[in-house]
């Protein structure tokens, strides 16, 4: 029998929800049957963690210093032992503080270093607080760029999952103007390559890749707006040279409800909220007479690492810390796509056999 | 007993889908507890459709020379005659041509018209082609330019709909940098008061009017961008200066999710896609299955206007016509919210009574 995956699941800000998130997805033992999940994080916190959502009787916490002193048994939560936060007193629950802020990102740094020298198959990150990690004195302004410092990684993506709905992204974090000045053709095809990338590490064959268009009704033959002309059509036409399906550009305000529907297996979007907005739309669901989050689902992958890494799709949720009460869909769904995806990276290193023994960890 | 409002409801463009549309519209009775639906068109045209959807015995066509002559009898299509298209070949279905962009556009009119002496309620229109009004002649980019010119209105803007969740939008069909351009407050501040306005219209006491931001997570503090904080913010300062109850600016990517949860009755929204994604994305639903659209639901109503208009939110799809298989449910919920907007004008009109005499139209 083969092999599960590793997953290294970084525990989170300490501070915030991601602790508890964690805690509750150990009792999915379902987890169990598709990865071999181990937390990097502070036992004690994780412990607290778990008095917090009432799972004593569920999950035991086990401090490990050596990935190969992991048992990965259902019921056990295995945290690999980072030695920073002793007394979960000094996480200050709740507060954006820099103790906090430097165990969350060494959390990352070791995850992404257990990664990298092949002792885990991928990463799964819970949420960390750009402003903790600041004020420890680490100046990024999130997890993908850790991730692309640390990897050395130049060209890079953020993709958004909802189920089967995939978006990527030109560009994320920058003002809409400065979007319009980044939706050239160069980008685009990067972008384009990197989800027929993804798509087919997620075992999809000839993956539809649709394209968006950046402006609305895709300028109208150019009436408002000529970049669907002049950048995003020629990147589609190269793509389509070198054997990728690439469809477009695409109508922005339709090509969500058709990707939704089934017609694509992932969408390049020209800007952050372009993406974002259908996918949330999707995973974010409240109960409007329980006045609260049925669901916070979906989850965002960094393209382009030369590792994996899979992450909850929200944030610190730090009004939420302590109360027990935060959702862990999202998490859930990072573990399963990270699963996946280290299944097939496996196969394809294994030269496509897909059911010989997997390398051994330990 | 009051009267119901009397609608208005154009047929569209003869050669496309609306006809059939309509017919099928007709045999849902209901329609006829909350309005007096009248069509205008050509009688011949939609005998044709009700041919092609085969609903001849549910609903018979009958022409009428002034809306007084309508009697409004379920199972009976009342069609004001437009005298413009006596045989159904002329309107070249499936085909953009100018008889048929001449036809649709003089049915646009005449529901104008209508409106405006007040000889009916509301208008309600299917789709009709630019291109096709263009070639009769008629330079306008759409039903709303059409309307804002014969009413002589200046100030409008484009809302959307489905269901209880509600968008409006500070630019529509311009290109993405000339939307960056064009959110300022004077524009935005019109925009949420007349966002408010139409949600007095529909019988919401005191509106809770979201405004969403331009740039991703509303630029977090002028890292990226700035327009929240020059032009937004300040537009909603001066709107709860007036007794709106308006909130933001709120990021984009999740401001739709709360509004579907019911967090807020409608959202001011940048630019058209920025509206236009999340409302698709939940009113367009493709059936995997059966491969093809179980809904297209959703409508568009112009604010801003003297008079009432409410559009289905799909275009004409020449595809389709003729083949009786295009979907009623937009051109239902366009029937049902213009019902309800001239429900409230005339409450409002007779001074909040809401339940005396309506003005006798015949």
């Amino acid at each position: 029998m083969k092999k599960l995956p590793i997953l290294a699941i970084t525990a989170g800000d300490p501070a915030g929800s991601g602790p508890e998130i964690t805690a509750k997805a150990f009792t999915h033992h379902d987890i169990y049957r598709i990865c071999r999940p181990l937390v990097i994080g502070d036992p004690a916190v994780m412990e607290q963690a778990i008095g917090f959502t009432g799972l004593e009787r569920k999950v035991k916490v086990r401090g490990v210093n050596k990935v190969s002193e992991a048992s990965f048994e259902p019921g056990v939560m295995d945290v690999y032992d980072m030695h920073l936060i002793a007394d979960p007193a000094e996480a200050g629950l709740g507060t954006i503080n820099p103790t906090a802020g430097e165990a969350a990102f060494q959390y990352v740094v070791k995850a992404i270093d257990l990664a990298v020298k092949k002792e885990v198959d991928g990463t799964i990150t819970n949420a960390i607080s750009k402003e903790a990690i600041n004020m420890a004195g680490h100046h990024y302004s999130g997890h993908t760029e850790i991730y692309a410092d640390y990897t050395k990684t130049k060209k890079y993506c953020m993709m958004l999952a909802h189920e089967d709905f995939r978006v990527t992204h030109v560009s994320t974090h920058v003002s809409l103007r400065e979007a319009c000045d980044r939706c050239k053709k160069e980008r685009i095809l990067d972008v384009i390559e990197m989800s027929h990338q993804v798509c087919r590490d997620l075992g999809i064959e000839n993956p539809r890749v649709a394209v968006a268009g950046l402006n609305p009704h895709c300028g109208e033959h150019g009436m408002f707006g000529t970049e669907e002309i002049q950048e995003i059509a020629p990147a589609i036409e190269e793509a389509k040279k070198k054997g990728i399906h690439a469809i477009g550009p695409c109508p922005p305000d339709t090509v969500f409800s058709q990707a939704i529907g089934g017609w694509y297996d992932i969408v390049v979007c020209q800007f952050h909220d372009q993406g974002h907005i259908p996918t949330k739309v999707q995973g974010f669901v409240y109960n409007r007479e329980l006045q609260r989050w049925n669901a916070v689902a979906g989850i965002n992958i960094t393209l382009g690492l030369p590792i994996i890494r899979v992450s909850v799709d929200h944030g610190t949720a730090f009004d939420h810390a302590g109360k027990g009460d935060a959702n862990e869909l999202s998490l859930l769904n990072s573990i399963e796509y990270g699963a996946k995806m280290a299944d097939s990276r496996r196969k394809k290193q294994e030269g496509g056999g897909g059911d010989g023994q997997a390398p051994d960890h330990s």
